[in-house]
C-alpha cells in the first residue's frame, strides 16, 4: 500500500481495509487512463469488477442483454469520441458472442478494451463447464491479447492494454482477467502511459504526391479521421485546385456529410460498377486506406478494383497523421484556403401516394434531418442511394458497418448516443440485420438514449437474393426458404414495445414523413417500421 | 463425371450440364453420410450451397435469424437423435455468433458439422471487409477443423468431417468452404466412411469395479448415453444389488427421468453442498465422466469435489461403450434383472393463492407433464428444486445447458423439436438467459414447432446476485445496475407475438396451471411468462 493510495482514501471489501483488490486496481487504472464507460454483460468471474464499480468514481457501467450489444456499442462510442470504452465479458463464450461486432470495430480502426473474466488460475486446469481457451477466442479479433498473471500485475497490464487500444488507428486490446487476479490483493493502480506523437508523413512523400497531382488524373482515396474537420477541408482544398476526385471506401467508419461540407464520392459496392466509377483515373493516392478491393469475389470478376494502367501511391498509411499531411499538401501546392463546399439542396420532392419505397424513406429522412445528427447506416440493399442524398442534407456524421458482420447498426447507435447524448442518432437498419442484435433496443430504453430506429421492413434478406444471382447461382423453393423472413412477418411495433421502446408503422410516404418528423421532436428511443 | 452420377440424373446450373459444383458435392456427401438437417444463417459466400439445396433431395434447411439459434439447434438435434446436423455459417463473424452454443455442444459431447463459408481462395490475401482468420474462430470450439483446398477436395473433406463429428462422444467438426471451392467444378460426392466399432471396456476393468462395489461405499458418476435406456437400467440393477449411489453431473447433456425409471441424484451446484452431498463415499466410479469439479472457483473453497479420502476409478472413459460395460458389470455381480424404479408420486399439492413462485411453476409443470416430453432446462436459479421433482413426474428426456454459456435453452428446443416432431418440448427458461437467443422464437413459429416456453420472469440476473455474495464481493447501486433487467421490464407477450408466437402471462399459481394445461393441448409454439 503506497502513501498515495492512502491519501485518496480508498475503501474496499478486503480483510485489510487499506488494500485494494486486483479488480479495483484495474478499474482505477482504466479511470486514470481516461476510460469512462464500460459496456457490460458480466458473469460470476467478473463480480469483483462489478463490485468495484461502487468504490471507484468515474466509470459508467451500461448493461447489454447480449454481448454483441456491448461490443458494438463500444465501437460506436469509439467512433464518436476517438477514445476507447471498456467492455466486460464473461469467459470464452461471452467473448464469442461479442466477436462479430469486434470484427467490425477492428475493420473500423476503433479503439476498444475488452476485459474478459476467466476462471481462477488454480481452476483452469479442470474441465469445468465454462473452461475454454479464452486467448483463442480473443485472438480472432484482437491486435493485443494478454492474460494477466496475478492481482499485482493487473494495473500494469491494464495500462498497456489502454496504450495498445489507443494506437493509430485504434486497436482491439483484450485483457483476460482470471478470477483470482480480480479478488487477490493488489498494490495500486497504474497511471496512463506517455503517448508517442503520431507518425508524420515526410516532406518528400508530400512533394511526390504534389507532382503527381499536377501531371495525372488523380483520385484521392480517404479513410479514417481525414474524413472529418481539418482533414476533410484540406482534401477539399486540394480537389478545388487540382480537380482530383475525392473518394471513400464503400463502407467507411465515419464521414462528415451534408450541406456546407466537402463532398466525397463513395466507391460502388459491386466490382463492375466500381471499376467503371474509377475509369479514367491515372493515379490513386491513398490517405489512410488501401487500394480498393471487392467486398466479395465473384466468378470471373476481378478482386482488385484499381483500373488497368492506374498507378497507386500512398500519401499516408493508416497509422500516420493523414490530416497534417493533407494540410501540408494543400499548402504546398498553393490550394485556396477554402474548398468547394456542397451548396446544392435536394431537388423538390413531393410525397408519393403509393406504397412506400426505400428511396423515399431515405429522402424523407434527409429532408427532415436535424443539424448535427449521427446516422448509423446498416440498411444494406436499401441504402444504395442514401450516401449521395445525405450530401445535400443537414450536416451529419455518417457511420457504416465496416466489416460486413451484420447486426452492427443498433449497437453502434447505442454507443454513439452514449458518447453524444445531446445529438440525435438515427439508425437506418435492414430488418434482417436488426434481428441479430435486437436486444439493443432494451439498452436504448434503459438508458433513454435519443435514438430513432428506422427499420426497412421488406421481410427478406434482400442482399442474399442479389448475391445469389451475382455469384451465378439459382433460386428454388428450398433456397427461398432461407431468404424470406416473412413467415411469420416480424411485428416491429410489438418487438420494440416489448423492450420498452415506443414504435409505429409507416406504409405510405406521408405516414412515414409524419412519424419521422414527430420522432425528430421526441427525445428518447423510437422505432419506425417502414413497410417497403 | 462418373456414370453413377449420370445415372441419378443430377441437374445443375454450371455451364457443363453434366458436372456438379463443389457445393453440390458437399451437400450430396452430407446426405450420403446420413446428415438430413441443415440449420442455416448463410451469406454471400454460401449461396452456391443454398442453391444446391434445390437440386439435392434429402436435406431440410431451417433458417435461424441469428447464428446462436443455428448452432444451439444443432446441439439439441444431436442430443435427441445421436447424430449430427449441419450448420451453415458465414465467415468468421458468422461463426463467432455461433460459438457460445457450440461451446455448450462441445461440453455435451454432441456431434455437429459446421459448414463455414469463406472468401474465394484468390480473394483471401486482400483485406476485404469480411476477411478474417476463419480457422482461428473455428479452433475455439472445434475438435476438427479443415479448410478445404478446392472443389475437387470438398467431398472427401466432408466425409472426414462427418466421421470426426460422429466419434464417441460426439465432436465439433468445422469445414471451411472457400467460395471458389463451392462454385468450381467437382467430380462426385463421397460415401460415408466405414465406422470403427465403439471401444469396449476390458473384463479386467469390470472385475476391478465389481470388487470395489463389494467392499466400499460407492457413488457411480454417470454421463452420456448411459443415462438412457439399457445403460440406465444396468446402472439401476447395480445400485439395487450393491446400494451404490447413482449420481450425475450438475449439468448433464441428457437424462431420462420420471416415474417407472431409475432414479439418479444430481450433484449440487455449489462446492460446499456438493462435498457434503458426497460425504461418506469411499470410491467414485466414473462412467463417461470425470471426477467432479466446481463450476467456478470461489475464494477459500476447493475446486475438486471428491471428498477427502475418497478414491476415484474409471469404469468407462467418455469414448468407450459405457452401456455395455454397465450391463456386463451388472451381470458379473449377479444383479437382479430389474432395477428399483421410481414408484413415488409427488405429494398432494394445492395451488397457492398468493403470488406465483418458481417452485410452484416447476411443480405445476411436473404435475401436468405429458408422457415422453422433452424438457430443456435453462432456468438457472429457478431450477434448484426441479431436477428432483421431475423424478416423480411422467417420463421425460431432460436436457440442460452443459457449458455454462447461457442462451442455450431456446435454440436447443428448436433442434429437439425438429428431431422429435411428435413429442412436446418444454423449455424452462430464465428471462435473462432467454434474451441472448430470443430470435429462436421466430424459427419456432416458422417451423410451427410444438414447443412450450416457460419464462421465469423475475426481471433480474438472479444468479449474479447469488454469485456476487459467493465470491465475497458486495453490491452497491452501480453493481445493481448490471443485475437488474427491470428498467424496462420485458413484455414477454409482445416479444413472443412480435415473432409470431402466441403467449400469455401468469401471475398466480392457478393462472399458470390453467395456461400450462392449455398449452399442453395446443400444438405449436406457445410462450408463458411466469411472473415469479
Amino acid at each position: 500500500m503506497t502513501s498515495k493510495n492512502n491519501a485518496t482514501g480508498i475503501e474496499n471489501d478486503m480483510k485489510n481495509e487499506k488494500q485494494m483488490n486486483g479488480a479495483e486496481s484495474l478499474l482505477r487504472t482504466l479511470v486514470n487512463t481516461g476510460v469512462e464507460v464500460c459496456f457490460a454483460n458480466p458473469g460470476t468471474s467478473e463480480m469483483h469488477f462489478v463490485s468495484a464499480l461502487d468504490r471507484v468514481e468515474g466509470m459508467r457501467p451500461i448493461l447489454g442483454l447480449f454481448e454483441g450489444v456491448v461490443t458494438g456499442a463500444a465501437d460506436g462510442y469509439a467512433r464518436m469520441t476517438g477514445k476507447p470504452a471498456a467492455t466486460l465479458l464473461h469467459l470464452g463464450p461471452g467473448m464469442g458472442n461479442g466477436l462479430a461486432c469486434l470484427h467490425n470495430a477492428r475493420k473500423a480502426g476503433s479503439p476498444v478494451i475488452n476485459i474478459i473474466g476467466d476462471h481462477a488460475t488454480h481452476h483452469r486446469r479442470f474441465e469445468a463447464p465454462l473452461t475454454s481457451e479464452v486467448e483463442t477466442f480473443a485472438r480472432t479479433v484482437s491486435h493485443w491479447v494478454r492474460t494477466t498473471r496475478d492481482a499485482r500485475s493487473v494495473a500494469a497490464d491494464t495500462a498497456l492494454a489502454v496504450q495498445a487500444a489507443r494506437a493509430h488507428p485504434g486497436q482491439i486490446a483484450s485483457l483476460i482477467l482470471p478470477a483470482d487476479a480480480a479478488w487477490d490483493a493488489a498494490e495500486r493502480p497504474a497511471q496512463k502511459l506517455p503517448e508517442a506523437p503520431r507518425a508524420q508523413v515526410s516532406d518528400e512523400a508530400i512533394s511526390q504526391v504534389a507532382a503527381i497531382l499536377k501531371s495525372k488524373k488523380v483520385a484521392i482515396m480517404l479513410r479514417g479521421d481525414v474524413l472529418e474537420d481539418e482533414g476533410l477541408i484540406a482534401a477539399g482544398r486540394i480537389a478545388s485546385l487540382t480537380g482530383a476526385r475525392l473518394v471513400c471506401d464503400t463502407y467507411t467508419p465515419k464521414i462528415q456529410k451534408g450541406a456546407g461540407r466537402v463532398k466525397v464520392e463513395r466507391l460502388p459496392y459491386r466490382p463492375t460498377p466500381a471499376i467503371e466509377f474509377l475509369k479514367g483515373i491515372e493515379m490513386m493516392v491513398l490517405v489512410g486506406t488501401q487500394p480498393p478491393v471487392a467486398f466479395f469475389a465473384y466468378p470471373g470478376l476481378p478482386n482488385e478494383l484499381t483500373p488497368a494502367g492506374c498507378g497507386v501511391m500512398t500519401l499516408s498509411f493508416p497509422h500516420e497523421d493523414g490530416t497534417s499531411a493533407l494540410i501540408a499538401l494543400a499548402d504546398y501546392i498553393g490550394a485556396p484556403p477554402t474548398p468547394t463546399l456542397v451548396r446544392d439542396s435536394l431537388p423538390k420532392f413531393s410525397l408519393g401516394l403509393n406504397a412506400l419505397t426505400s428511396a423515399e424513406v431515405g429522402r424523407i429522412v434527409a429532408d427532415n434531418l436535424p443539424v448535427n445528427a449521427i446516422i448509423c447506416d446498416e440498411s444494406i440493399t436499401a441504402s444504395a442511394g442514401h450516401f449521395a442524398i445525405f450530401d445535400c442534407a443537414a450536416p451529419s456524421d455518417y457511420l457504416q458497418t465496416t466489416g460486413g458482420a451484420i447486426g452492427h447498426g443498433l449497437p453502434m447507435a447505442v454507443g454513439a448516443s452514449v458518447a453524444c447524448p445531446d445529438r440525435k442518432v438515427i439508425v437506418l437498419e435492414g430488418d434482417g440485420s436488426a434481428m441479430y442484435t435486437i436486444q439493443s433496443l432494451w439498452t436504448m430504453a434503459k438508458e433513454q438514449l435519443d435514438v430513432t430506429v428506422v427499420i426497412y421492413a421488406n421481410n427478406t434478406y434482400a442482399i442474399l437474393r442479389d448475391e445469389l444471382i451475382n455469384v451465378g447461382a439459382t433460386e428454388g423453393p428450398q433456397a427461398s426458404a432461407v431468404f424470406d423472413i416473412n413467415g411469420p412477418v416480424i411485428d416491429w411495433v410489438r418487438m420494440a414495445n416489448s423492450m420498452g421502446v415506443e414504435a409505429a408503422v409507416a406504409s405510405t410516404p406521408s405516414q412515414f414523413s409524419d412519424i419521422f418528423k414527430s420522432a425528430m421532436k421526441y427525445n428518447g428511443p423510437f422505432l419506425i417500421a417502414a413497410s417497403v
